[in-house]
């Protein structure tokens, strides 16, 4: 039995183009001889549709498209394909997330996922109900296991030391086993994370091995606003071994045979796992490229303060967007230094980016002098430093508004998580780029850029970092060196470690205290940060949820 | 016996301060001879405390707490109070959401929820295990069915008539029953809707009915960031009559006698349910209270346009803060009328708040200036209105960090669906007021507050809305007028109709397609608002997640 894996892009909602995309992916699989064509989780309507599942014209229209792509099968062709599906019984969640299994001409059987993230990111159990009725799928005389995503996910590798690995009470793989299956098959929409590419893969290995079955894995690719999903689907033999691995971060399209993956006969794959950095470089670079494409955006625009944030920000978007996108604004004051101004012409000329030097100085003496009636002679404070950091957001968007390019943030994860910055200045933007991204990982894509020629001037990664938003100030007056503090933020945020435990990591208990209060404190600035590019465990945004008014 | 129904304010995460209240409430109880206190659901740390339930740290310290708490108990009196509890089996979520009897100094008995919210607001299946054995509490002779919030909630009355009524395939009381009760208790954390007040106290008077039996039921009180709780704790008779209810929007202590309950001898309730818009009132006033008392912050700013938004979010804040912590400011430009001062300087002078005059026009010439090296000789649009909204905003935030005075959002719900307003200008603020009031209910409010004399000039309810952008704008330019919108708007987002049931009501096609895709396309906009008091079945905010990317 031949099977392909469709690796695809989807649109949330776009049924017409999700539709054809995947009537394409037929089509070609038909010309090819093949039996059955595996898409991914939702692929019908896209993941995540978040709460567009509580519409009925939108169920309706996931019913509606899912009928319109069985007609395109025939009696030697079958699809499985996830969407929504209304629960028949009167009691419970009024959906299933199933997957249809569609041939000659209409749906023939229908699978329910029965584990339910409901964590970070993951919000299933509002909309489902979880399934708790085993079969499989019998075709072509082979029988299929088919599952969804979290269904193979009953032990999971949380970075949390605190959460449990064991948050189901039920084993739907331990259950289809009595089904005596020739194969496991996942239909996934499995969200990129750094440091999670092996840990993903194990989990598919690890079920090949202890069923002693094939695992084939479709996922989901693209950047779906702040989520992206990697691709990189799978074909495993029962011995573990990865016959075949789908591209990273591109649409893809693979055929196996299950002969002979069973008889571990199946070609070894070819397409590597990036590492870390790279890996990140592509997926933000895939997050900004899709996030505009599906907004029907072409340009952005950023503020280039001639330090590394804003450097490797643009040269994401360069590889996203093409340099002739790009319109970027320099924006200097009375306290930029001119190297400033240097370095990002030198990054502009590099990238063969358009650039305009608007100096903030005349606007910034304008609000002074007004608020002077108020202020009188108060001592200059943070309220200078903010006004300058608003100017600046506001040419931006002046910008964005006319010419209709997008602004793009330009935050890293660690000022964001200390409040290093400035609501409505720098922290505006359509969307941001290094918000999950530590600062000591921002150099790391700095020197990545940099591995063939200095594309971002070295000057820019080698200066101290500072805001230059007051006379000789630096990052260090009132942060600790960013490998330390990365170290801190990392442990509480990703990790959830106390006080106590982070200290046990060597840190002083009185600087953790400090850094974890600036934590704390500026959870109300995130509340209103722009949708941030997912790249690890614990991102800022939907996946962490926290009170921004409580005491701890 | 005698119970206590202790309806507090708790601050998410302040332990001991939690603890002192509660401390204080069972003093009280025990002088006068109470058998049981009632607390609310989660009451150690507050109700929702969201992500921090992750954290080891946390739940370490509600067990300690809630020891500590037994530790006030003798033989004589017992207390019912919520906190997390630690899951004991290998498998499932690692907490229930549980009750605890505490009794002669320690803890006696554990009762756990069963149907745990996931939807809107609620994300309970997030952190907790479903319970599923089911006990009363044997008390001083008494049979008590223990249950808490949603327990009761086994029919939901939802607005969105897609949305099913039987969300859960258990029903807690119908198990209870078998152990023949003599009372059921409810503990709840039940966030106030305006038009939910009467449908709320039936679900209650149902189940009395419904068992014939009484029931006590005590909620939270006072706003957590955007979530607002009324109190208006209950006891009722098993014929369901309203025995007593406690105050809403307030803290309160009632103690009613279990036997005269039963026998129907209690006291008729004095504390009357409030109007919808004077409830509505109160709700917002508790929520601008409650997010500056935790905070520890005093005093608030806003911008006063001499619109009707702005002046009933003065009056609001006025009545939670004192008109002594507010110093607003007029930002007039030169589009804006005479009578916009005017009506604003007048009703500054009815509340007695401190005002200042701050003309924008000369900073907004100087950006223009700045910008004419980009801008050249293209036509003034949207650019040129952003920028005025985003001086003010500036301006605003400056007082707000030069003062440390939060600032207030004055945007109602009707112009934060269509998107009718700037990013980082008038969507700015630490807090929306009227992000969840339609702009009719905004009317009524204002309505509301001139109830006895005027104090929002006449003329700011009666004037055409406009921004003041541009020459003679009006909001009717481009909107269609109110009562129409927001009709249209509350079919969409509450009830989540879709297009042609809306036009069902005798509408236009056109102008709710036009409408609707104008709430669709400013989803971005809404990402980054600032927290919204809510007062609906369904606001903007946490309760409402939909893909900013998506096509719908």
């Amino acid at each position: 039995m031949k099977i392909a894996l469709a690796q695809l892009n989807y649109y949330i909602g776009d049924f017409q183009g999700n539709l054809s995309r995947m009537e394409d992916a037929v089509q070609r699989a038909s010309s090819e001889g093949v039996d059955l064509v595996v898409f991914s989780e939702l692929a019908i309507c896209g993941y995540p549709p978040l709460d567009l599942l509580e519409r009925e014209d939108f169920i309706t229209s996931c019913n509606l498209y899912i009928e319109k792509l069985a007609r395109v099968t025939d009696p030697e062709i079958g699809i499985l394909v996830g969407g929504p599906e209304f629960n028949p019984h009167k009691e419970g969640k009024l959906l299933f997330n199933s997957v249809y299994f569609l041939n000659d001409g209409s749906i023939k059987q229908v699978f329910r996922k029965s584990l339910l993230p409901t964590y970070d990111i993951f919000d299933e159990y509002r909309y489902f109900e979880a399934n708790r009725e085993f079969k499989v799928l019998t075709y072509k005389g082979k029988r299929l296991a088919i599952t969804i995503c979290e269904d193979l996910w009953d032990e999971q590798p949380f970075e949390n030391e605190f959460s449990r690995s064991r948050l189901y009470t039920t084993n739907p793989l331990e259950s289809l086993m009595e089904s005596k299956p020739d194969v496991i098959i996942n239909l996934a929409a499995s969200p990129f994370s750094h440091r999670k590419m092996e840990v993903k893969q194990s989990v598919f290995t690890g079920k090949a091995i202890r069923y002693g079955l094939p695992v084939l894995y479709c996922n989901q690719v693209g950047g779906q606003t702040e989520l992206l999903f990697e691709g990189g689907s799978l074909a495993i033999t029962p011995s573990g071994k990865v016959a075949r691995r789908l591209k990273f971060f591109q649409e893809d399209f693979g055929i196996v045979d299950l002969n002979d993956l069973i008889s571990e006969k199946a070609p070894q794959n070819t397409v590597k796992i990036p590492d870390r950095i790279e890996a990140m470089a592509n997926a933000l670079e895939c997050g900004i490229r899709d996030y505009f494409g599906k907004l029907n955006f072409k340009s952005a625009t950023l503020g280039l303060s001639g330090g590394i944030d804003s450097a490797v920000t643009l040269a994401l978007a360069s590889g996203a967007l093409g340099p002739e996108n790009l319109h970027v604004l320099l924006l200097p004051s009375q306290y930029s230094s001119t190297h400033s101004v240097d370095d990002s012409l030198e990054l502009v000329k590099n990238l063969g980016v358009k650039s305009d030097i608007l100096p903030i100085e005349s606007v910034f003496d304008q609000f002074i002098e007004s608020l002077h009636p108020l202020f009188g002679d108060l001592p200059e404070d943070i309220t200078e430093e903010n006004i300058q950091a608003r100017i600046r957001g506001t040419l931006l968007m002046a910008l964005s508004n006319k010419f209709g390019n997008i602004l793009l943030n330009t935050s890293n994860k660690s000022e964001t998580a200390v409040g290093y910055g400035t609501l409505y200045g720098d922290m505006s933007g359509g969307l941001s780029v290094l918000g999950d991204v530590y600062k000591t990982d921002v150099y790391l894509l700095a020197r990545y850029f940099n591995r063939k020629k200095e594309v971002i001037p070295n000057h820019i990664i080698t200066k101290p970092p500072s805001a230059e938003l007051r006379p000789d100030q630096k990052d260090t007056d009132s942060l600790p060196p960013y490998d330390q503090l990365d170290q801190i933020l990392e442990a509480y945020i990703e990790k959830q470690l106390s006080t106590e435990k982070v200290a046990e990591m060597g840190f002083d208990p009185d600087l953790i205290r400090r850094i974890i209060g600036m934590v704390n404190k500026n959870e109300y600035k995130r509340y209103q940060t722009p949708p941030i590019l997912r790249i690890s465990s614990k991102a800022f945004g939907v996946g962490r949820r926290l009170p921004l008014v409580a005491k701890y």
